[in-house]
């Protein structure tokens, strides 16, 4: 049963608990296996990936395994249906024409005689993108992770995923991803995951390169072993379950509203729906039509437990209200399904992705419309933004002085560095300034 | 003695070396004082500060304290010379200029008929600056985290800085610092520090506000602390000890290269200085001189110490060669003294700052040319960036479809969904196409 608030402080509790559903502190036990999984990886590579292989995914793997065939990429083609393959083709293309907009460029100014300034873009050597395996192994995920990498010109993509995720129970990968990840460039993969495949990812092994950034999502082990070893690598972001906040109106549809709880709520037992409106009678028709639609629902157990666990309605106000505890949750994706949604972004101030009006469910922004689907969640939004071409460029700073310009700022330099007790700093300018005299 | 090396793979161990001279391993016995630091802080707010503040700053603090005084502000301008306050004035100006240019702004696109998508920018609602104390209390440090903030539009910046800074021994803060947090807008300071700063910024106390990113350099305690606390909040980066490389061919001089090697080495007995040049005279003449000038360093036992450890003069074979190694070592600061500079850019892929010609000393960025002097260290410049506007900035991405393209994909998100055994993900387009044709 999704349950309907009608107060305002207990929607902001409700809201509070749901956002703080994965706690790292609950996490501290595993954090230390992390630890050590990674520090295995680090001192024995290979072996130590076969190892945990075998023990966490019950696969035996020979070292000459972990790389994904040639042969195996052939037949993946032959394993996925036409429609899948044009599907795929079509969410590269709507998404790489995103991504190309605004690619921030390498720039110079000279705002004086004797002075350029600037800023040299350039992307990583080389990225890596962990794609979960089991129910999360999704060919959406691979082409969100490796387009922007693409665009931004990486010149070494590799992707690591667990063995099994074909469904075979052995070491097979699915197919849908490895023609996802062929479509988008990609022909080295690695049958590995889990913290351990981080873990060679952030150290490299004898089989496996070391990269400069990690991006994916994965499960609680993936982003702690990511975490750890942020600072070593760069990486995307800590990823945690997926949520989605509708704010909707009397002009909204309340079966397309359940209908969109619930393609949230079958992620994931902690996956969280949640549905703000000032109209008490579409909140009862959405309480009806969810109970409907989980009944239908092939996943119904999961879908139950985590629209009865993180799943809310709440009565408010009004819209304004609405955007108000939005903001206190800073969701993942936010649904504006109002009769006029333009007018309510002003006061909307965090949101990982917000989708516009009636016609706009999350599937498309989830599948192809372009925008990244990878998202912060558990209220990152407050400081965080989609993935993007970003994550994998990185830029120097250009700076250069003449004679003249250096003799002129030289007094305030002198100035700060006898303030902050930099003697050296001082002289490194004085030469300069004496040379020049003679 | 700065160390002399003419061998490559000498060359290469040795930098290898440096570059790992601060590993995350060595730190887990300090991980679990920082936990129990931020656990104490959380759970204990202000007292915990206090305790803390009392324990490892020998300093005792009331709540009412806690906050810098109206007063101290004002009569931190009657502590600091005319010259100095100049200087800091110059250097927000050429700073925030720099910082103005190509800050991203929001857009949208109509790439089809129904759709529109774009990015809307946001600053974060609260930002919190970590300002060191003891010989690292630097007024410019200040300028470079509280000007991407302001240019960003941050409504609420806070800054957090150690009691004792000002020498007394006491409660004080440098007046310096209180100078340029204001000159930069920044009224509101707490004097605390240490990775119990950090956890009242990430989870606030009845003090001080729990802000949305937390940035500026610090210990290892601090560093420690802002890796566990991300997540929670954004952060900008993990410092570490600073750093330069230099490149210099027969056109520099080398009492310039030994003041600029020496202005790197007298920040911290942890600091690098590095030369690469393919003129063994040059090496030579550079080592004399570097040897000359510590012994008239005021803090010649520091310096020695820096240089001696993690100092090295590398002779290569050629200009090409030292960019190889240069990009290998990936440096903060690289500041390339050659006869041609702009022609060696090519070949660099990483670096945090890059100083161009004979009259661009590293201290001419430190201070005042306008990039950020807040740079990726460690080799973190294979894939992070200075510090920038973008640090307090975070966007929404925005996706709107209209009926009519909705119908157009919905065969292609069918297929997708199938694919990912996301069945309710179909629905919600479905369910809308069946009201369309009603």
């Amino acid at each position: 049963m999704l349950r309907i608030v009608t107060q305002m402080i207990e929607a902001e509790a409700e809201l509070r608990r749901i956002s703080e559903r994965t706690q790292a502190e609950q996490h501290i036990h595993r954090e230390a296996t992390v630890r050590e999984i990674l520090q295995s990886v680090r001192r024995q590579g290979d072996r130590a990936l076969l190892e945990y292989t075998a023990e966490f995914d019950q696969v035996e793997l020979s070292p000459s395994e972990l790389r994904v065939s040639g042969a195996e990429l052939e037949a993946a083609y032959q394993a996925v249906s036409p429609q899948l393959l044009t599907a795929l083709r079509l969410a590269k293309e709507r998404i790489e024409a995103f991504h190309r907009q605004r690619v921030p460029s390498s720039w110079v100014m000279f705002p004086a005689p004797e002075i350029i300034l600037g800023k040299q873009y350039r992307p990583v050597d080389r990225a890596g993108l962990y794609i979960p395996g089991g129910r999360a192994a999704y060919p959406s995920t691979v082409l969100m992770n490796a387009i922007p990498a693409q665009v931004a010109g990486v010149p070494e993509i590799v992707m690591v995923t667990p063995p099994g995720s074909d469904g075979s129970g052995g070491k097979g990968v699915n197919p849908a991803i490895l023609v996802a990840a062929q479509e988008a460039g990609i022909q080295t993969i690695y049958r590995v995951g889990g913290a351990q495949a981080i873990g060679a990812l952030a150290y490299g092994t004898e089989t496996i390169p070391k990269v400069d950034v990690i991006t994916g999502p994965g499960n609680i082990y993936v982003t702690l072993a990511k975490k750890q070893v942020y600072g070593t690598v760069g990486i995307d972001s800590l990823a945690g379950p997926s949520e989605v906040l509708i704010i909707a109106d009397e002009s909204a549809n309340p079966i397309h509203l359940a209908a969109d709880l619930l393609a949230q709520a079958e992620h994931d037992p902690l996956a969280a729906a949640i549905l703000l409106t000032p109209d008490p009678k579409l909140a009862q028709q959405v309480q009806q039509a969810v109970a409907t639609q989980v009944e239908a629902h092939p996943n119904r157990l999961l879908v139950e437990k985590s629209v009865a666990n993180y799943g809310l309605i709440a009565i408010v106000p009004d819209l304004q209200t609405a955007a108000a505890l939005s903001n206190l949750f800073a969701p993942e994706h936010l649904e504006l399904q109002v009769a006029d949604p333009w007018a309510l972004l002003e006061p909307i101030r965090h949101a990982g992705a917000i989708f516009f009006g009636h016609h706009t469910p999350e599937a498309v922004g989830d599948y192809l419309a372009g925008p990244n689907h990878t998202l912060p969640t558990a209220g990152a939004a407050r400081y965080a933004s989609a993935l993007g071409v970003e994550t994998f460029l990185k830029h120097s700073s250009l700076i250069q002085y003449g004679p003249m310009a250096l003799r002129e700022v030289a007094g305030a330099i002198q100035a700060l560095t006898q303030a902050e007790g930099l003697p050296a700093h001082g002289q490194s300018v004085q030469l300069r300034l004496e040379e020049d005299r003679s």
